[in-house]
């Protein structure tokens, strides 16, 4: 007989990893010679850990050390140097205690969602949004609850909006900066926002994964500031330049430390060895990602000054991330037809927002700017020249 | 207002990491020149990974590259490795395409239950079994189902008990060998098992991470030699030595393809990069892991001539994995209580029963042979010493 599936199997796909592939299919098809494809559809640096990450990991392999499983929550010294980091980012005293060591942010996301919620229960987020909140939500039977969210407040979910809720959701997830608009929220905001959920009873989970990287526009808080019961995820990923190494972590409220270590020990025994050895070691690479960031600095002003004159002239406040929201509905109504044609036509790849706004991602496009600079200062004239402008 | 704080953190945690730390209390506490405490209560390899392997993630390192995300399902060359795995020591052909590189075993568990099974769906597996299985099911909704096993059936389920369920379970976990009663079933038996799941339409999960270490009791053979709807769930933590790598996979029925990509894609984005270059090459790595297979050999010798000399002298078919499952209820009716003084008294940790079985648990005791080799040796004397032999 033909064996029953999950409904966990309908969890839609996360597409970005279509368009990736698309990408390299194309660039795999062109002329020897030819101008290469330019990617802009990627959410990850184009370049390698810091130099003293690569080199701590190297020491500990060649140190013989068995590199057996740690502890689930992660080695004591990592966990140390992240509560140092709050201290030192942000002013805030977090004990290490809180702090849990995970499987990249993507592997914190489960562990969260599990402890704080049940099956059914509701939780809220700005659209456009990053796929997997909702996609693991859904997996885990609980139900995501979109706020349409536009310019006028950043792509941000606003108090006004969450007041409006009826029924109260039973958490709120937020980014700030946020994938994939790379807009922020004000402190004053976040403040607002975690006081109420905290007030209302309904938790607060704050991904602050593309922290480091804010441009100046809003200044960077963090919910761990501002409530005692909010749950911060934050990851090695992005200002550590460390995607493929799967190394994040949490802060969690007190009250979800033990439930979230059973689950950790349970689902993931712990995070990578070596890749807790490197992030330990990468959270003292001020200079060398400072110089990473300021490349992305670069290639965001050259963007924003060149994109318009290209025709791409309505843009989500740059804040932060390495992101640009760009509405394209002056261009097409058809985001995916249309960045399938710009990467045949211009050599361009971006995201089409399709991926992160499901009323309105045909009229959106992502562009990323972390890949090479010069790559990312090739792209107006090329769009320019494509769009015949 | 108190939050709250959802089902899934009702998880128990995963006992032996307590254990663990009690064993690393009474090693730090221990004065200067006193005999050190042999580690029995650990489920992984006491080496590091094979040199090949640490060469490969070393050389990648070195080079430079990103080291970003890989394909959700994991590097092609790994998967075709994998697959290559198969037809040399299973003699089986299994395309690269059902293969899903998985953050470790663990990372692969939610994955299957996912995407196989809903929430209230029952799944059954024999007890004693691996805390996990019930732990992750639980925390996802799901039903596990125990079937009291013995030393009549190897502490496997057998085709008699599984024909007795009414109504029948939604999916079946096995292992062979397993964990932590180290016996295996046989492959008629095994065959007959997997048979009746696919006929029946009860989704066969097979855990096969001790492959490679069996010690020639029964023969070691793969639930994907006789069924096409099974799971196949295996790991490089075992046999490869890389437990810390956390770096597993899947081999998926065609139906469960898609689906568990998508759930990959979204919970995981990918396995750890460079444990995925270094696995490759552990694949290659044969005489040094048989050399390390044939020290747990030794151990595994002296420990069954040994212990019944010591008093433990009921002690499950030792067929495979580098686990002794000790029926320890002439000497204590409380093994949590017992193996607690005998860390004190004998300076020997293993783990109580009850973190693999909830009703007989406090009557057996699992000692792991995985650690080094001179230190096993001394375990039996110590215990005759300690229990006054």
């Amino acid at each position: 007989m033909s064996l029953k599936v999950g409904r966990g199997a309908e969890a839609p796909p996360f597409l970005v990893m279509d368009v990736i592939a698309a990408a390299n299919a194309r660039a795999a098809s062109l002329p020897a010679g030819a101008p290469g494809i330019l990617r802009m559809e990627v959410g990850q640096p184009g370049t390698a850990a810091p130099a003293g990450a690569v080199a701590a990991a190297m020491a500990a392999l060649q140190s013989g050390a068995p590199l057996g499983y740690t502890e689930a929550f992660g080695l004591p010294d990592l966990r140390e140097r992240i509560a140092r980091h709050y201290l030192e980012h942000y002013g805030l005293r977090v004990p290490a205690a809180r702090i849990a060591v995970t499987v990249g942010a993507s592997g914190a996301f489960p562990l969260a969602f599990l402890a704080a919620f049940d099956r059914g229960d509701r939780v809220a987020m700005a659209a456009p949004f990053y796929p997997p909140y909702a996609n693991i939500l859904t997996a885990l039977g609980m139900d995501p609850v979109l706020l349409e969210c536009g310019p006028e407040t950043r792509f941000q979910p606003s108090l006004a909006m969450l007041e409006k809720l009826d029924p109260l959701p039973d958490g709120l997830v937020i980014a700030s900066p946020c994938n994939p608009a790379g807009t922020m929220l004000a402190p004053e905001e976040l403040a607002a926002i975690a006081a109420w959920c905290h007030a209302k009873g309904v938790r607060l989970i704050s991904d602050e994964i593309y922290h480091g990287l804010s441009w100046g526009s809003v200044a960077e808080s963090s919910a761990a500031a501002f409530s005692e019961s909010a749950v911060i995820v934050n990851s090695f990923s992005k200002y550590w330049c460390m995607t493929g190494w799967r190394i994040g972590w949490l802060v969690l409220p007190q009250d979800l430390v033990r439930p979230v270590e059973c689950l950790a020990q349970n689902m993931f025994i712990s995070a990578p060895h070596v890749a807790q050895v490197a992030a330990r070691a990468a959270m003292d690479c001020v200079e060398e990602l400072e110089a990473k960031k300021a490349a992305y600095a670069r290639s965001r002003s050259r963007l924003l000054e060149g994109l318009p004159q290209a025709g791409f002239d309505r843009i989500a406040a740059a804040d932060g991330a390495f992101y640009l929201w760009c509405d394209v509905s002056h261009l097409t109504n058809d985001s995916v037809a249309f960045a399938a044609r710009m990467l045949e036509g211009a050599g361009i790849a971006a995201t089409p927002g399709v991926d992160f706004d499901r009323t309105r991602g045909a009229r959106f496009l992502r562009f990323s700017y972390c890949g090479d600079e010069a790559a990312m200062a090739e792209a107006p004239a090329r769009l320019s020249a494509w769009l015949g402008r």
